[in-house]
């Protein structure tokens, strides 16, 4: 039971911390001290003020019952101290005391504690380069600078943004400013995909896709050089390939821990940032607990450090720390990295590892695409789901699981769930049985999860060897070389005209449920292509045609369904 | 791995398990044999099939590609041969045959096997009333039945329909009639609320609100004890209260596992029905299988044998059962009890126990009572979530979880987060961690199982004493004894004029932050009901008076939000 507890940061994890560690022990004096003058908001709202969905910035920093979360407020309503616009200098951890300032006087001052809190979240990455202090360019590095975005924006002085990074933060600014405002947006990226890290490439080319039919631009695999201005201002952003006019320029290309004063009181910081903290959310002084954005975690799938900036994780752990800090033994086991971005109209969400991640992680990793409606396929409001299921060969453990679908809550759903389960070492045959509530309004019979399970069983045992969604238009392309054909195994009724009008001998169209009695129509000697409508069906294909023999065949993952949300369905 | 095999029963198990099965071993011979003509279609779609959001039967029977499942269909395209029309009448195991008879000739004949699969399904259950066999009185016993249901509707003859029983069907049924065709619905429930067994009863109650003012009228604790007619068609259904006039009346009291043949044959059925199977889903008889609506199966959260009729998991099941046919050894674990219902505008869903059947089951449960936003209060798009959370108070074990909200997929989201964990014996710790992929459009910072989590642990740790919503009209009917006082914390800002109305010695309104200051106004010797919105601030407000060493108080779960859901506040 600590009597005096400073807490440094006020704006997610240490807001909880301050107050319920009042509530646990009242009697005791809980201080906190922030930077900035604005403490305790949402700053995961930011591209949603900026975009005018929410009106003022105070709703940012109002509580679910409409009171504004001032210092005022914590010290009446919490019994908390806040001293905003406060910086901390420094620890004297023999001394126990923070050496702060005060930013608007420049007098300094120390805070005695007997525990310490730090909460000191993280900063937007600075890009190397000239011209990142003109007026008009950006970080969304807090509340401040985006009432500055704002006050721009409805002055009616931007009429075409640049957004530099293309994370969930400047995916988020550019439907912002493009759909709210009409800006005329475009982003540009470094790595040769959004969301990179967090999809595969074929994901993020349908939500790429999707972004670009509601007017953003992309530019990906570019590098943005200098940023050019006029009397001070911005109104150009140059990359390695092109030179784009700008009067806003959001920088938006990660954040870095904020862990220099924990790092120079020499406490165990991590080689590549973020403080180390043990499972009870301790640094390696027993009286200084940390969490939020200034840490690293453990990654429950990979068991390495972590760095993940993510309000939903502060929040839980400035209530965890606030039980340590009682003598509780709380346990902040690790995180699975979950996390849902709406783009739109549609949602991207995902859990745990890519391909790519997992590879890198030194796992043998598998990806499984499928495609399938959100819920029976019999009930008039519905969507097509698509999923990516990473699991690893040789143990059938799932790493991760991706999707996107313009049936938003449901997907996040999906997600939420595989993510409950993950931190379990669940394997394929686990998320075959997984227990979805059923009804035709909110699942079909077999739910896509169970259906991603089924299909990577399948995958696993050899039976269903299917063709990535993004290698489809690899043999497109190759379609008149003759050592291919595309065996489309729709019914007439939902292949529409293309069968018919595609006479050519590439493409041949069979139904699956007729296959077995043409078998003789099926080319030999060339590699097929299964496709339906979202492979299923050309799975069953496949299992027909090795049962006759006719072994070279690869069904095409997620189907038509997948390939049109990629522009690569012929 | 088996050259012959025999299905009996061909709507859900049936055809995933004998479809799946010729996928694996395309050389079987399969044959599936059921009594209806209709086979394989999705049954949970009957109310919206009778409702017309379902325009044809063909829809429920149909493929998600647009394909009837006929037995044709099933022949060629899964080299499954059907025999529609057919009755198994009884087995002999020493032969290994099932003897079936032609229903539209009496023709009987025996069917070998190697393997046979027991998917009977379920009936519905009858009552023992007079009248049940007139004109007009339907069970939604399967497709053919809600064809006939749908052409009475549609030829204009109901106006007045009574249905029996309140549990999904009748629910889902009631919803069908009153919306889609104007019918004059009333609800008869022996129980004393809706969903029996399925949810509290304040759940119960805001539904059953929410579902009159969609014109439905219900009658609890009623039993129904005969139907009239005249002409041989219903004209009234006559109960131990009243007579209500009806020209379609549908009972819906439950199912019950058809499992006639199986006892008949000797293997082991459950002494309150079903036949009872392995993990394996293997009967007494290992040449043997059974699952979906004629099985009992473990309970994983009571380990108790449990009857739970669900196309869900008669699909799961089904193929668990074609790949134990194979050799293989796949589990079925057991179940949870996952369920979702949309009525009208909102969502009821949950899993596993109730306060209830906690009880029942032998645990020391409490029930712990939540609302909240189920998104950042500051997006513009979202809806109060109820929740309720049913724990172990020695273990601390999450025993079950229900819910209702208008945000229909993120309850059922949220619902199945929670399913998919439980199996894994989780804690109210483990809640508290759990992740939720976060954004303001999809959920709070602190999602809202996290904090159900938390207001568990604050209950088990006693530092909350929470009075149940359903106890709200008790001490308000009281409020004149003069023992009693309703503290109102809100702010001004939301309490709105009803505390300055409220001029009345049992109401005091003293906004939550600035009760230390005024805390020689609240009223000693009464006890107190702290109210606010949804019940944070009221735990704030009893956190505070506890450490001024006013002890007496209790706090409204859920708050005015779950008043208001109630009818109870004032």
């Amino acid at each position: 039971m600590a009597d005096r507890v400073v807490i440094i940061g006020a704006v997610a994890l240490g807001p909880k911390a301050a107050s319920r560690y009042k509530r646990l022990v009242p009697s005791a004096e809980v201080t906190m001290v922030d930077m900035s003058p604005s403490i305790s908001y949402g700053g995961c709202g930011i591209p949603f003020y900026v975009s005018g969905d929410v009106s003022t910035a105070d709703e940012l920093k109002t509580t679910s019952f409409h009171v504004v979360r001032t210092p005022a407020f914590f010290e009446t309503a919490k019994g908390v101290h806040v001293r905003p616009s406060t910086r901390a200098v420094s620890l004297d951890r023999q001394k126990k005391e923070v050496l702060v300032e005060d930013l608007n006087t420049g007098a300094q001052d120390t805070l005695p504690y007997d525990k310490l809190v730090i909460a000191t979240g993280s900063s937007p990455r600075k890009l190397p380069i000239p011209g990142t202090d003109l007026e008009g360019v950006h970080a969304v590095s807090g509340l401040d600078e985006a009432v500055e975005i704002r006050e721009k924006i409805q002055s009616g002085s931007v009429s075409k943004a640049v957004i530099v990074g293309s994370g969930f933060i400047g995916l988020e600014m550019a439907e912002a400013l493009s759909d709210m405002w009409g800006i005329d947006t475009t982003v540009v990226e470094i790595t040769d995909q959004l969301l990179p890290g967090l999809v595969s490439p074929h994901l993020a080319e349908m939500a790429r896709r999707d972004m670009e039919e509601n007017d953003i631009t992309f530019h990906f695999g570019e590098k943005v050089t200098a940023m050019e201005g006029e009397d001070g201002r911005v109104t150009k952003v140059v990359t390695d390939k092109r030179t784009l006019d700008a009067d806003l320029v959001i920088l938006s290309v990660g954040v870095a821990p904020n862990d220099g004063l924990a790092r120079d009181a020499g406490l165990d910081v991590h080689e590549r940032g973020g403080i180390i903290v043990d499972d009870e959310l301790r640094t390696s002084d027993p009286d200084i607990y940390a969490g939020g954005d200034c840490v690293v975690v453990k990654n429950l799938i990979t068991g390495q450090p972590v760095f993940l900036p993510m309000g939903s994780m502060a929040n839980r752990q400035g209530r965890i720390i606030a039980d340590n800090l009682t003598g509780r033994h709380k346990k902040f086991p690790g995180v699975l990295g979950s996390w849902a971005v709406k783009l739109f109209e549609i949602a991207v969400s995902g859990v745990g590892l890519t391909m790519a991640s997992a590879t890198r992680a030194g796992f043998d990793p598998v990806n499984v695409h499928i495609s399938q409606l959100d819920r029976a396929h019999f009930y008039p409001e519905k969507g097509l789901m698509y999923l990516d299921l990473v699991v690893d060969k040789k143990s059938s453990k799932v790493l991760g699981i991706q999707g996107l679908s313009i049936m938003r809550d449901a997907l996040v759903g999906r997600i939420n769930a595989v993510a409950a389960a993950l931190p379990f070492g669940i394997t394929v045959d686990d998320l075959q049985v997984m227990e979805f509530a059923y009804s035709p309004p909110f699942s079909a019979a077999m739910d896509i999860v169970n259906s991603a399970g089924n299909v990577a069983a399948n995958v696993l045992d050899g039976i269903n060897r299917g063709l990535p969604p993004e290698e489809f238009a690899e043999r497109w392309a190759d379609r008149e070389s003759g050592d291919i054909c595309f065996l489309d195994v729709r019914a007439d009724a939902d292949s529409g005209p293309l069968a018919k009008r595609l006479d050519a001998p590439y493409w041949k169209a069979i139904p699956q449920d007729e296959l077995p009695a043409r078998m003789d129509e099926v080319p030999r000697g060339k590699k097929l292509v299964l496709v339906c409508n979202t492979g299923a069906r050309s799975y069953e294909a496949q299992v027909m045609l090795d049962a006759a023999g006719i072994k070279d065949s690869e069904n095409l993952q997620g189907g038509m369904a997948s390939a049109r949300m990629l522009g690569t369905a012929p």
